[in-house]
């Protein structure tokens, strides 16, 4: 099967690092193209760059439709545009901040969210709730560093989630989710030091993406995510 | 004081309704604009139709900023790019959806969203559980004609709509609340068919964008609506 | 238009602080009239202070009906008789702990509530879900001073309540609401402080009553403020 | 041991209905003084008669601290004063409304609130939030005729409310609840038409007092019910 | 009344300080029965030994229905197999936790519920959760040694106990629960030393039983707790 | 890689009919074994079979444990002893209720069980609290007929499943879950005549098994599900 993973900044080393968790996990038969919109913003830390975000991950899906993909996967842990994309694809489309959740649920009572910067708890908690999954989630855990630094300071970065991470543990985590694409890859690295499961949401939802492909399961087109009017004829 | 109300959608009689209501009931020493974005959807059916719609939404704020407005308000009652245009904006940002709910709690223990089409049921509830008001919610009725098309048929609507907040009321709505802006001025109308508070979240809006102004409040900028690091020096 | 503000205790300097507050933010063409009942606990500290005091409230509703004002205001921050004043009144009727929640959803994600004693946590929690708002509400953050003995030492009182604000703020306030009619007036000296916005309920209900009045919305009375049938005829 | 039960309302002929349920169902040792307020609402139906009567209640508690009993009962379902009540005085205080969920939880999954008038919805719901219960009950269902007219047209009623009940059972009642003190006695017969748990709050308040009373359990006094300064001394 | 309480472990130990406990508190002419099961966990740590545990319930169940007990108790505080044990009895069935907890909501606003080991947080939110009571429950305070190891350490555990319990009355609790039979006979001793009501949900078991004995209460039959089809005719 | 899905009753041909449809959808090199206890309840239609039931459950993942299987699968709708499975075994344990609903979240925005018999709509609910996910479900609807009976009269049946899943959709179903594992197989039929998902969990389970094996993710081990201490050393 074919899977198309967006990665709704335009960083380049980002679409890099997600399209190598991916790879490292997908099944032998399964290919990953992983690319990101032409523009928008170069990392995403507020609903404002989310907002612009959402409309070149549209376009994606959009072009990926005429490409004949199996399936899609958004690469941002807020999931941007997930509910529009599933509108518009008749492919399933996953999103990795759902995917790390929904799997975690299964190895674990309580998982938290570990990420960046603190502005975006709000949001973090919106997922949380579109999702239903507020009793699942022991704390969002935040560092103040925003997105667009992680990589000019990796080591500093590292260790500070690594210790916020500790803190999650002793308030009932159980297991830690990345909420983050930028922290991809991350994952064995961090379970080796904090001895339970380490989420990395792009490997979560090619895991399930694959699972849908495999039951045949599509999106259901009966109410929420009716084709939109205009796009149902032809027009992409 | 001078308010921008942006009607995300690029239907000019639906602006024009949009601006009929704010000035019928703002104060004396109040201005209206009224406006919509240069393209995106003629209507707001969808999520896909809100993800568009909000880049629209967005541009219009940042021009709002260079013209000195004392305040916006976002005239589609998802209140679509809303927590966005509070990160950018230095002036208050009030939804026509969040403002209608908010005014409704002083004269109603439960209220009920009249609205269309049937699919938004979905987006309806998010609004209701960004704003934290699920309880205050009697129910969400919705009829299945799209937006779109309200105009062509507007009396078989409005018999429709009535006919449906009647339902609301008996399963327990004390106000109703009109859950799209191209209903906008059915207000009184409804009011005196259906004898309890019916509310056009653009005047609701208009009012208390009026009171945070006469109050001198302003966006919290502590935490979740800071302003993006880009836009901070003087980007627009 | 002509506000009646009931202050439910018989504190006389509490009545002119709350008048002082409403008349600096009331519109020019609003007149306010600010008493208290002629009986009744010099302070509301608790559920009996509370009881009491309600009895008060409605009475002084009653006699302002006959005095044809255009809207009440209930100036205790827990809004005792809130619910009883609006089955006796045709017009309008607002409480500040409402009022202040209210307003607060249109600048800030979270709020918090800062007041006194600690004994009051559950009647301030109370408010909170009677109004349906527990998820907009980052902390409830109490001194443990009576309100009667908040005039004795202001200077100190201050100080304590900037800090205890300043520990809401660490854990996610991003507005202030002043929970108690006794320290109406240091909205602005603490906005200063703390840099983001502070609510004092005076004002906020001031500004709702005037939007209600502007708007000709009056509380709904098909169900749960039905008008008391024995004072359904001219008992008063 | 001795319990005072408080009718809040002054209608005698429910005084002497409460206190015959009272009788049937208490221990021997148990003596039952069942009394009613000198002034207030001849019947409860609405907010405004719930804040009269709780002055009333209040004063009979004042009354009865005096009088050395060893628990109090408020025999109104929606427990007017309870919370004020508890603070006041230094033996148990158990409103009908919450012994009759209280004990229903021990038989039944999930009870269904039978009772009057229509009006009264928001009031019987801000007492199963005010007990944290909504989980519990399957639904509130309310026949409208006001408390005062029950007695007038009582086989009528009992007709209309065995109907309703039947409804609530269709929709997962497991146990029902008589919730008006005026409906107090019906319980058993009721029971045998219906086939499943009938709970009348006086009788189930008498087993609660006789429970804490031979276990020696006092109202706590550390916080949210902390006796009110003004009467610590002696006032009473 | 004659009433069998199961303890639902096989120390022998616990089952005498359960029965001491029980009679020290019941009414005259009330017998209590203590047993526990042939074959099972000496403790109960986990779900586990809960499972384990249920089985041993159950047939204690079965056994004691040919003896005409009036009603049962299962004293472990998760309350294991107490769904099931109510579909088999045709007489009331109570489990400790669900009565320290109905039973302190008569008392305090808000419980803690006092505990070990720390694993058994989720089992413990779960006994909550299927009560519906989250909102009444201040904290769940364990402390981290298993409950076969009480007894080997009896002071130094009490010490631990007492200061855990004084952190949970810091954070809101207004009554202790002591949240394991094996805690039984604490109550007063702790009671005196934290001055607020601490209840050993092995007496609050025991009041409710002769509560709905007294009442003449019985298991709704008519949905959750159905006599199983297996079991209906004469099986045991 | 090896998975062992237990069907928590005795029935042979339900183990069958679960065998058939994990085989359908397993990847190729996953090989699946399914077995049931050597005693227990033919069917699981109350608490009591489920808590029966667990006891075999539980043997079989010990036995599993010893044959070097890389997962288990517990096969009943509402997933007995999952939590107590998760404490002994070392590698991954998926219930098909919980599977079912997970992998339905990627596709829907919200689903309807569709089960029996009418008296399981607590257990029902308990599943759906215990994973957190209330706010997905439009509704539990069961039609009244023993599990046991499903064979006997399956055409009946299946047109009887059809017509409540009709109703299920209008009250806002956009995917169907079976909810029991005599279902089992009826996803790819019903799916045809209702065009939405419809989800078998055993296949779901499956998926998401084999997805945590290619992840290599594990049980978390820190705090709900610890190895209990009797079966830390090798005592199976």
């Amino acid at each position: 099967m074919r899977i198309k993973i967006i990665n709704p900044n335009t960083s380049q080393a980002m679409t890099e690092t997600i399209a190598a968790s991916a790879n490292q996990y997908r099944r032998q038969d399964t290919e990953i193209v992983a690319t990101s919109p032409e523009s928008g913003p170069a990392a995403i830390d507020n609903y404002y760059d989310e907002a612009i975000a959402s409309v070149g991950v549209l376009q994606e899906i959009k072009k990926g439709l005429t490409e004949r993909f199996d399936g899609f996967i958004i690469a941002c842990f807020t999931d941007p545009a997930l509910q529009a994309s599933r509108e518009i694809s008749s492919v399933p489309v996953v999103g990795i901040g759902e995917a790390s959740m929904l799997l975690a649920c299964t190895v674990a009572h309580k998982f938290s969210i570990l990420s960046m910067p603190k502005s975006s708890a709000a949001s973090m908690h919106d997922l949380l709730t579109r999702n239903g999954l507020e009793s699942r989630c022991a704390s969002i855990r935040l560092i103040d560093i925003p997105v667009s630094e992680i990589g000019d300071k990796l080591t500093e970065t590292k260790q500070l989630l690594l210790h916020t991470a500790r803190e999650a543990i002793a308030e009932g985590a159980e297991a830690i989710l990345l909420g983050c694409a930028g922290l991809a890859g991350l994952d064995k690295e961090f379970e080796k030091q904090l001895n339970l499961p380490v989420i990395d949401g792009v490997v979560a939802a090619v895991k399930l993406v694959e699972s849908l492909h495999d039951y045949g399961l599509h999106t259901s087109k009966v109410l929420t995510y009716r084709t939109p009017k205009s796009l149902q004829p032809a027009s992409f």
